[in-house]
């Protein structure tokens, strides 16, 4: 495939070191060009000092230049890194210079998306690069590790090759159709496809782990205002997130913080006290806090010591409610609240302004969450919702498939069905032909430079 | 010198790619003892493709390794740059795994105070490195980078030179001093005591172009509340930087931002309202004005179309004061105002609201900036305020001696007054012994990593 000559920033603005990359059949002269030695010629993996110049020839920087040889380089083509002073000035000239000299601005995620292109990573590979730069846990590190790695492609090419299987057998039978013959033992097939759907089962249901444990728990803070929610968010991760007033209705956008407890990342959502109001600001906070409460998994329902308990709203079946009452140091005996737990053991006296029973809370959390702690990476897990779609898709098109043949439906259907099964399955490698929008929508949430 | 390992993170957090440096006796077999490739007997500057255990031997990426030898390298140390993933968990595991190795988190400026240890660079020329990473503009990169090169340090050697041959010739007559003989040309030597007077004054007074390139022209905006000062900043400096109401007092911190205008850089100060005042939050805020104020080389003192125009206040001589009348487009008809200038030539009729005036306003403040916006650089700028100081003492060093010869003083007097001032030269590039203390304080301003 031709292409062009790509670069840009790979390292963050600021900092000592700066690292520009560049990718492209041109990506050695190009450098080369602009470089105080001659690098055209030098073998792949060599390391350079030189000075580098600017558009009008001037000396910019002292850099080392690491030169890649195609197709033994990250993007699979011939590629150089310049490793130069981490100013502003001289990133800006320095990527200058090089579009000067024939390259252009990469897109975001367009060096991952050439490695892909060139058949160095599939695409739940190079997606998984995106997840391991933004991993700040080792949980969610460990999950995109083993996808880089390719552990969920393996396990999906053995799921491809098993459908492939199937269907082959189904289509010899369909091929001698009209001699009324049966060459595929019907109850063999049927375990086989039970046995998939199994397998896809286990990996589509991976995902509420796998996100609970990417993107963290969800748990909005609700309640009338001024309860204290955002003091307990506050405290809860342990810096001012939140501005804190005896105002009632200080909070009015959302606020999310995440912080880890026991293992597991939360995601703690203060919302806007709920109550009826005239403000029309006011009233789009409060609606706004409806709606995250909506999508939370846990609900942390704030009162305060001295109020009657407010009726429970209705919550979602599948949503814990945590009752929380606040400022239990204001109106309690000191040495009876704190370890005052209601029998049905989800009412929790605290005291977010000194850290009062905040601890029981968070054992609370965490037991409440139940998510592995410690992640078993003998299994994939699938992290990421565009995976987790094709998967439901590919779950949908075999059950088809297991319906019909239950139903001995003439059997190109039910292959018709299997055939889509494997489709979607080859969406996530994208090892099935995989379009220009679909590819740019993956690739545009890359940082540029990756 | 025996030194321990060091490691640090030397690209900012976030971002595609991190950069980990390894510097000292021990680098190369600590980062072999974590890398899945042995590394511990390869030469410099070579390039190794592996992966990177954390520490529990878990595999924790895939990286790519720089090896230097001592006493090629950045530090003169053996030496090893390890580029990771962006993660920060990844970044964080990494560390500990080196700390765990043996190697010790750096403190900041370490690799470089390494390399001036080692001779690498002397001290001028390492504070140019924390001046270039720091370098926005093109004058800024220039002046760091020609002293970066050595090119100041060059000139102060010369300068030593002189003074040593002055001295010694000084010392011969001293030598002979009770037999009346006088060897040295009495006028030769006064002569080239003007020469190195008049090329360390030259330096010195090179300060105020190279402060004023590298940290920005000053500039108060002041005047009585609400006149629009902070409107004239936003409008100045291309965004909403200032908060801005029609409320009085809206200002009270001061404001700071820079911006380049005919390529020089400009610092603008936006400041509170001065008038009187028993707000005590307002009246701080009104100090600092005046603080302000006597720190600027240009003060835009500004009023409003229709008020009577303020008495001014007292401004030092060496300070310019334009007097900008803003809110023209409210109160005076359109056609005139635009061109009307005060023979005089310091009065500006403005609309910070909508821009009329301010590019007259500009162009006076490039004017009266004085600044060459090309740099002569075959001449050195002085931009450090360490320099410029010692330069200061050395140059009051050397006045002395040049009274105490022309005094007749006894010779010895006159040749310590010359040490003195070689040793106050000294201590710019770092050739007189520096103390521990002189040099942290050096280093600390740099970043970690660098």
């Amino acid at each position: 495939m031709t292409q062009d000559t790509i670069c840009a920033l790979a390292t963050p603005p600021g900092g000592a070191i700066a690292v520009v990359r560049v990718s492209g059949p041109e990506a050695v002269s190009i450098t080369d060009s602009i470089f105080s030695k001659s690098i055209k010629d030098v073998e792949g993996y060599t390391l350079h000092f030189g000075q580098i110049m600017d558009m009008d020839g001037k000396e910019l920087d002292e850099v080392l230049v690491s030169v890649f040889r195609a197709p033994h380089s990250y993007t699979g083509e011939d590629s150089a890194e310049i490793s130069c002073h981490g100013s502003s000035y001289i990133v800006q000239s320095l990527l200058e210079s090089l579009i000067w000299g024939g390259a252009r601005q990469a897109e975001p995620g367009e060096f991952t998306m050439r490695a892909f292109m060139n058949g160095k990573l599939d695409l739940s590979q190079a997606e998984a690069v995106a997840d391991l730069i933004s991993s700040s846990s080792q949980a969610t590190h460990q999950m995109a590790m083993s996808q880089m790695r390719g552990q969920f492609s393996q396990e999906l090419k053995d799921l491809q090759a098993q459908l492939l299987h199937l269907t082959s057998l189904l289509e010899l039978e369909l091929d001698f159709n009209d001699q009324d013959v049966e060459f595929a033992d019907r109850e063999k097939l049927s375990n086989l496809m039970d046995k998939i759907e199994k397998h896809i089962k286990g990996l589509a249901d991976s995902f509420q782990v796998g996100n609970a444990i990417k993107n963290g728990v969800p748990v909005a803070i609700i309640g009338a205002p001024n309860v204290g929610k955002s003091t307990l968010l506050n405290a809860l991760v342990g810096e001012d997130r939140a501005i804190v007033s005896n105002i009632q209705g200080t909070t009015r956008d959302l606020i999310e913080d995440t912080t880890q407890i026991g293992g597991i990342t939360f995601r703690f959502i203060d919302t806007a006290g709920i109550r009826s109001t005239q403000n029309k600001l006011e009233r789009m906070g409060i609606e706004r806090s409806i709606q995250a409460a909506e999508k939370a998994k846990i609900i942390l329902f704030m009162t305060e010591s001295n109020q009657p308990f407010p009726e429970l709203k209705d919550f979602r079946e599948d949503q814990i409610v945590l009752q929380v009452i606040n400022k239990c140091d204001l109106s309690l005996p000191s040495s009876s609240y704190l370890y005052h737990r209601q029998p049905e053991g989800r009412l929790y006296h605290i005291s977010a302004a000194n850290g009062d029973g905040l601890d029981l809370l968070r054992e609370a959390l965490v037991k409440e969450a139940s998510l592995p702690t410690n992640l078993d990476t003998t299994h994939s897990v699938v992290t990421n919702v565009r995976h987790y779609n094709a998967l439901n898709q590919a779950l949908k098109a075999l059950r088809r498939a297991k319906k019909s043949f239950a139903a001995q439906t003439p059997t190109d259907l039910v292959a018709e069905d299997l055939r889509g099964c494997l489709h979607h399955l080859g969406e996530i490698t994208g090892s099935e032909i995989t379009s220009e929008d679909v590819l740019q929508n993956i690739f545009r949430n890359f940082c540029v430079g990756k």
